[in-house]
């Protein structure tokens, strides 16, 4: 019997079933399998994984669903932040990622693996992330990457597999799609170009309702507790408002951005629930916070996006992010409704009994009882004190 | 005859009407007044407008039309800042009141006036943008302001003209709306609530077209050169846009904001042109700058946008922040395609030479040959250094 | 008898002797007089101030001491944020009157006052600071401020004084000292020029000392718990290490800075204790804590201290400032050695369990263990990718 | 005769030396040493080096003296921003290490050398600076490293040059000590700890002069463009400071900070001209600038130091960062007097015909013209609003 174990991130596809017959079969490993699942994944598709798993010889497969706790650790924290990428991106892909190489990680301690083994290329985002989450939490585990290292084409892994008895069938989809529960990411030859938009079939959901549909988000201390009146957990919620939005095809966008290995990247994505809680918090926020308030949060939120992104969730830093975001959230507390249209929403309005506007200190633009007419000026000479200085001193002429 | 001169920013509306006959009458002042015009009137506007100022007694009149002025000093920095104020709004009005304030003021001093007066109550940004400017362009000049003043009601002002002869019908309309190159405001009973979108009916564009069209968007030096292969001055391009996008009544919304006397204030605004050309131009940069150029132009095109928005036009450090921008812009070249469709639009995609995807140093998750997999492994492990640190000194558990 | 009751910010000097008279006398108020020491104050300065108080007319006078509330709330979070305005000035003055404000608006509610009164000229940072935070406590408490609004020389106060029978010397003082806990302000004639320096007599400390003397400071969670190994709470460590760095005159400069009003101001200062804490703390962190750590916090530290410093104390961003400057503390312990000498000190180095420096991952410069040449060469290979691009595909040269 | 030619950055000591005999006889190439000198040789250590250089078997040896270049293309921007690292540092090293990459990498290129050689190992930041510059100028040339790859102990070194026939005294000194225009920084076995700090006979200057010398700096446009009235170009005027400060052992510290390779390092330096212009520049600067300008100036100075630092001085962002900082430029003129004194200095005062303070605009603290007590009061009022308006609605208590 083996005493070499190792962990496997498995996914069912390709270049991870490749994975699990080398490790086994060719440097000797007892290879046990762990699917993290972030919300991507229904019971069938597990049972199928598992089954897979098992047939191509994992000594124990696990399936692990951390929905609560990628919520409570991570989206939280993006809806608190706003935090979309490159003012696109809601994370949907890198988020997940994150979790699974910490779930997977622990995993491999709590079986006393003393290696663990993921699928990725060494050109992308994802090996960047795993290794960097493996490392810290676990450095005396070693990390294993035959796809990195071997730089095998689809080909040759279809012919491994079936030399040693694996006659799936492989064949490619047209577009790669990854699912959890902050959205869909898609890739396709389109997204290798700069030019080409996805086609709209590409996407994983198609317009089914025409017309304007009203939803009500209920948000508590920053959460999404209540869609349409009904409340729930805010993880339950987001896929409540997934499924009502998708009906209209909203969500779709692509995503341009800096790797973490300094390229330049692009992919599709759709992402309904995570793109209108974000706006609608967003839009609440305005009306709760004060200036400053939202100023910082936005730096903070911006930074935690692009740390998290990166795979430098670990970071103490974030921690500190985290905190900060979180304490910003007592006053952010009410309803924003939704118009859901085909192909795009748009935000009716809020109501919240922390609202800073319409609270008899004067409405904007009207005229005002707080304040008189020469206060205001008072409060302009005063204010443009240093640029007229600024101006006489240097003699300013604003030609 | 008078030799107290005042120059009025007229608008041909009620207050400013109402400022025309009382600065007159009550005053005793030769009325001059002026329109800056920032795009929001043709020429039988502005005859209309000229027409009654002299009906009401302004001893002269001008209308200046000052389009590039405003493209070239402002516009352009909005553009290359890619500024949308709390994620949403393009400065439609502020940009251009702060224009208008400056060309006034310049008016003033030409003709030789002693006061200038504006029609702004006390309640809103615009007469601290008219003041602040005012005050640092010519501190020799008076202000003055009969609305903020005064603080007539509607009925007062109709009666107090009427009783000099001027029966005007003055029915207010059910919207407010001001328009100009950068886009168009919408003010109505609604916007003054935090809970109610603008009825379809009060934006000035209506849907005229279903389906989809593509329209092509030249940069060169981050400014709009073409527009579907025309080539024109930007100032041009921007109205052919607005006249293509509007067709589809893209580009409503509500902006929602902290003003500059610390109340919140809310509005609607239609800017097709503006949010197309900025998201299209922002797509650009994300293929052709890189992360760091990326990073600091955010902060510093909002801060840019935020100053401008609050009136703060002439501090200093807004002309740093242009030649910071101006200067980012030098690699911003390409075409962006968009689609355009029924109440949004979409971005396709870019074509650049500039274009730092798909340079043949490897491609985002696709194997590469620039570097191998000891590389991406030595760059990960001493990526992770400082964390690696962080974790092992202070025994972080990750529970 | 009265039914108007006044509560005076008093400190003794002319400005506020003569608000005393003038408010009993001449507005016929009950006017209460209240010291707020920040730790500027002995017992028998403190006797002094309120026997002066009841002879010239006060109701009821109260000392209140503040010391260990004042570190709680505000210089804890100085420290935290290694706060020095301008690179500079450690808040001395800023901090200790928004405090004073507070306390003083609180004193009034808790008597019933209808009106609070201060003795801030017009022209500084004081009376934004006392406006700013006891309109935003209480809104119904009248704000009366008789030196703003008079302008009176000083001569004229001293003669209104003597007319009211009120004789004591109010000869000025050629240097204005303001201590407190945090610091000592100096403002003279050559603190209005832009070229002068104060005089070395000007500040209260002189040389008494010469050689060098070493200190130890404690710090646990960023709060210094000891000086030279004797524990003590931090406001009076505080006070101890004043005492012995005073003896070396250390602490000496002059601030110039952006008032609230727009204006330019210049004030020297001596603040041994506060200097040697913020710099010893800050070397502290510098071992302890994370590169971004210390990036974000410098930004929210300079931006907490530019609010606190204009009076903005209230602002809600500052408590979540204060939030996540505290969650970046617990690392940061240890203790730290400083050498006193004439007139300026020198850090010497730390000690602390949670140092990030000498852990075996490899010494700076030195041959290291924890990763191979390879590792580094591919690092900095992927390391470049980004620049390496834009150079690439911009044909860059260098010239 | 080789055809294989090779560049190696010499300097004469140990490393170098040990390269130079390795890359010629174990790698046959033909090895063109270079010095790039950035200010820390004089005439007798450049023939000394050049004489060993080709004692040891270069090809061809040059010196090249880049003093000017590296003054307006780097120490310039230096001063524009303040840039002190973590506070601390004016990066006296990692200047000129860039810079002597830069030119060492054209020198290659324009030899027709088909490798670059430097000796620095693999646990610093300089193999990095080097690397990163080489690889972006000349992608096309190899570098060679030969102290990182083998690891040689300094006895190792010294061996095989004795088996080689060069018998130089080795021994090591007790402080390394890199010399140049911009500081010279310090390292021994204190500076391996974080507790010990270096003895005062560890620094290169030793005190020479007690009492007290006045100097005065002149900034045209925040260049240093004389000292003492003695007018001539910048890089001779830190040339000439240094003298007179070095006679005070004026200048020294312990840089702690965050490697580019993610552990902490810990260097002595001493650094009295760049300390001194740093601290008067931006004292005249708080002078003539606007409170935002030297806002965002802080920002992007310290992140420009940080890249520089970090050896991404080729990033894009740096070049738009030295535009904008050189922007601000325009007002920063006038004279700074500083007092030296031994081991420290002070802050006379400016003079400046950009000065904004004393402006007849109202003086800090004093009675004022331009603006009334109403005005000031109308000032408070407004500016509060947003913060009374939050109090209100969210029904602070400020206990």
């Amino acid at each position: 019997m083996s005493n070499k174990k190792v962990v496997l991130a498995y996914s069912g596809g390709l270049d991870t079933s490749y994975c699990l017959k080398y490790l086994k079969n060719e440097q000797g490993y007892e290879v046990h399998t762990v699917l993290i699942n972030t919300g991507g994944f229904d019971d069938a598709e597990l049972q199928a994984i598992e089954d897979r798993a098992y047939e191509l010889g994992s000594a124990q497969h696990a399936n692990l669903t951390i929905l609560d706790k990628y919520y409570d650790k991570a989206i939280k924290y993006l809806i608190y932040g706003n935090v979309l990428k490159n003012n696109t991106y809601p994370l949907s892909v890198s988020a997940e990622r994150v979790f699974q190489a910490i779930e997977a990680i622990k995993y491999a301690k709590s079986v006393g693996a003393t290696a663990i083994a993921h699928g990725s290329t060494g050109a992308g985002n994802d090996q960047i992330r795993f290794d960097l989450i493996f490392q810290t939490i676990a450095p005396e585990i070693e990390i294993i990457t035959p796809i990195r290292d071997l730089k095998l084409s689809r080909q040759e892994e279809v012919d491994y597999l079936a030399k040693n008895g694996v006659h799936y069938s492989w064949e490619k989809a047209q577009y790669s799609i990854n699912k959890g529960l902050w959205g869909t990411s898609v890739g396709g030859k389109e997204t290798l170009t700069s030019s080409q938009p996805l086609p709209s079939e590409a996407y994983p959901s198609q317009l089914q309702k025409e017309g304007e549909e009203k939803v009500t988000l209920e948000f508590l201390k920053g959460e999404l507790v209540a869609v349409n009146g009904v409340a729930d957990k805010p993880s339950n919620n987001i896929v409540v408002l997934e499924k009502l939005a998708s009906a209209y095809a909203i969500g779709r966008d692509i995503h341009v951005g800096d790797t973490i290995i300094g390229i330049k990247g692009r992919v599709g994505f759709e992402a309904a629930a995570p793109l209108i809680i974000i706006k609608a918090h967003h839009l609440l926020e305005k009306h709760t916070l004060g200036k400053w308030q939202q100023y910082w949060k936005e730096q903070l939120g911006n930074w935690y996006g692009m740390l998290f992104h990166e795979g430098q969730f670990l970071d103490p830093v974030m921690r500190n992010i985290e905190t900060f975001l979180e304490d910003t959230q007592k006053t952010v507390n009410g309803t924003v409704t939704v118009s859901l249209k085909p192909y795009h929403f748009s935000l009716d309005g809020i109501e919240s009994k922390n609202d800073l506007m319409n609270t008899g200190f004067g409405q904007y633009g009207e005229m005002n009882n707080a304040w008189t007419s020469d206060d205001a000026k008072g409060f302009i000479k005063i204010l443009g004190n240093a640029q007229n200085i600024f101006s006489s001193v240097n003699n300013e002429t604003y030609e």
